[in-house]
């Protein structure tokens, strides 16, 4: 019997936002794993600190540098063949995500790879959009209207389109295309009904109007909210 | 000083999905409030009933007829009287909300309407969205991938165009309009791509792909998501 790979969505940054699930899974099982950029912690580690037990076994999986993990393909990636030996022997092990496992989550492509060999079970979590939201205290759309997920990275053209055609949007990974996005709400006459989400329910949240914004200064756990 | 209205997510449907948050919130503030359809129990309740303290106070809010809650302008609306009385001398009140307070939430109007008045936080939860997904065991969407959130409601014409133009999508309140969804998804030759998924997380879970769907047994729980 091989082991079960559990992708455990840690929430949003707030420890207290972890499910009683999550919580429960973290103190069963005795290997967690965790991706973290190629410098520097892991966030979904540094959420889950609180309730890692001192004593068990724990994988850090260096995201290579397009931001996502590596996928079980690439054979070559010791530590991937690390967690793929510990299921191959029936342990279990935990993958902490930040936020929900399968909501734009670095881990993804680990997750897909492994589950082509593996028993997966995906525990939900709070994601950062439902984080944004509770920060902001406002809905994130009314029940008769479209809410559009956007990434910031498509291009300026396609962006203002796709805003000036939905009721609201959630324009996400604003890294590097801050000024970019701010631009296109602009012209689309949004700017007024969009608001600037940095570090959602962590201590260090700001909600801020985008002129406030200093564009070099945007944080990866950032998004900007529109809704008409 | 008025007490604060807690908007608190209780999540999708497994009450172990509940965070650590609203777990404990829910053992410190002795009076809850939740809304329901007019006939019937409270799905919110339902979900949080096994933590539930005894001796809380209880307030359900029946919902009009287009499924949404009333809101604090409606002064003839005794109960919701009843909810600002108590926020009027001071103490807290803990409002259960299905899955994640802000994401397409009956609860919504209420909030809104009393946030005008008193102190609101909101809890998020674990989304109907992210349940789901978990529950297919498959992303979302991919890093460089829009994602679009839309209602059944909508007319056929623009079902078709939105879906025909997006890389991912979650079609939700499919509860009357799952035959013309499906239409929708099979002009756009989308149907393939596309799986059926109702009551995520809860015991009777079920994942199918549409041709399975008996349309006249379509319940509130249940979402299409799909991904080209």
């Amino acid at each position: 019997m091989k082991g079960t790979l559990y992708g455990l969505g840690v929430g949003p940054g707030d420890p207290e936002l972890m499910t009683l699930k999550a919580h429960r899974l973290l103190q069963q099982v005795p290997v967690i794993a965790y991706s973290a950029p190629e410098q520097g912690e892991s966030p979904a580690r540094a959420i889950a600190a609180p309730y890692i037990p001192a004593d068990c076994t724990e994988i850090l999986v260096r995201t290579t540098k397009d931001g996502t993990s590596p996928t079980s393909e690439s054979a070559s990636d010791d530590v991937v063949k690390e967690i793929a030996e510990i299921l191959l022997k029936g342990h279990d092990i935990v993958l902490l995500c930040e936020g929900d496992p399968l909501f734009y989550n670095d881990s993804q492509p680990l997750l897909v790879g492994l589950a082509e060999h593996f028993s997966i079970q995906i525990v939900p979590g709070v994601s950062s959009l439902s984080a944004c939201a509770a920060a902001l205290g406002s809905p994130l759309a009314a029940r008769d209207e479209q809410l559009l997920v956007i990434p910031a990275g498509l291009a300026a053209r396609t962006l203002t389109i796709k805003l000036s055609e939905t009721d609201a949007a959630a324009v996400i990974d604003l890294n590097g295309h801050f000024a970019k996005v701010r631009d296109c709400l602009a012209v689309t006459g949004l700017l007024p009904r969009s608001r600037y989400i940095e570090h959602a329910t962590h201590d260090r949240q700001r909600v801020l109007s985008l002129d406030q914004v200093d564009s070099e200064q945007v944080p990866r756990c950032s998004m900007v909210l529109m809704r008409r």
